[in-house]
């Protein structure tokens, strides 16, 4: 590992038995209210597809933003939301995918994409990979021309990353 | 109005009755998906605090994530989530406020900011107020200084700049 994966790393604030008891929450706010940590882990995900013309980056709702906002900033691309049911006020294509318990949806504006746009799929954090991967069907679905998905942090014991065969570059900053 | 202000206001989509009847919802998409109307918005805003050091931005969920972040990253800042209840995994503070039926509550964390720290309150959209006031109650509850609050869009009508007198500077870079 790098000294700046490292870094970025220390100032993950791990608190454990949340949501539920078990389960370690790698809590991300104790970087973001870091101003070189925040900085660090935009141009990190930045970087890792500086070889691509990135014409969109898609967030998913809405940790996605927190990170995909300032990748479109900085990349000079647009910045489309992946949102929750009935949040986007235009015509919308939607995804189901399954949670622990049911499941639930994603949306995205029908017009959100020129035809063949170069789109990246940004999200938090990579664990089952049932979100990324409805969200890889949805880009796809607009006719936009998927590049890949970046998130900050992996959890690599959960295999999410098989499921996202439709992604041709799957890039994560911080695996646990 | 300045030509940037109306050509800002010509990428934002008015969709009729949505979410409900009598309701012009203003979309913000078609203005984040043009990557210069994106800048263009970001620095407008960071450009209206130039004058003061600003070590926090907090971006109230979902939208104000959105332009909270990369002002974070434009200004040199930290970023800090207002959420949502049951969002944020460590010990918060929280604020109810009133909605049309019944109330609803933000959050955020107790350690969120250093005592004294600027912050300054960013969101999409200023309609009755009651989240921005909100959330300007939390921000002084940390012992944080709140430097002002900023808005992508206001709704003139509705009056909700009223409610903020805990702001000492309340901007919106679009009137409606």
């Amino acid at each position: 590992m790098t000294q700046t994966i490292i870094d970025v790393k220390s100032k993950i604030r791990d608190v454990v038995d949340f949501p539920k008891q078990g389960i370690i929450f790698r809590d991300i706010t104790t970087a973001l209210k870091a101003p070189e940590t925040l900085k660090v882990m935009i141009d990190y995900l930045c970087d890792q597809f500086k070889d691509v013309k990135i014409d969109y980056i898609a967030g998913i709702e809405s940790r996605g933003f927190i990170f995909g906002m300032p990748m479109a900033y900085k990349l000079d691309a647009g910045f489309v939301p992946i949102r929750k049911p009935n949040k986007l006020p235009a015509a919308t294509y939607s995804e189901e995918y399954a949670l622990e318990y049911g499941t639930d949806k994603i949306e995205v504006h029908k017009d959100a994409f020129p035809e063949g746009a170069n789109v990246l799929i940004v999200d938090d954090l990579l664990a089952t990979g049932g979100t990324a991967e409805a969200a890889c069907k949805l880009v796809k679905k607009t006719g936009a021309n998927l590049v890949g998905i970046a998130f900050l942090i992996e959890l690599e014991a959960l295999k999410g990353r098989e499921k996202l065969t439709d992604s041709p570059r799957t890039v994560s900053m911080l695996k646990y």
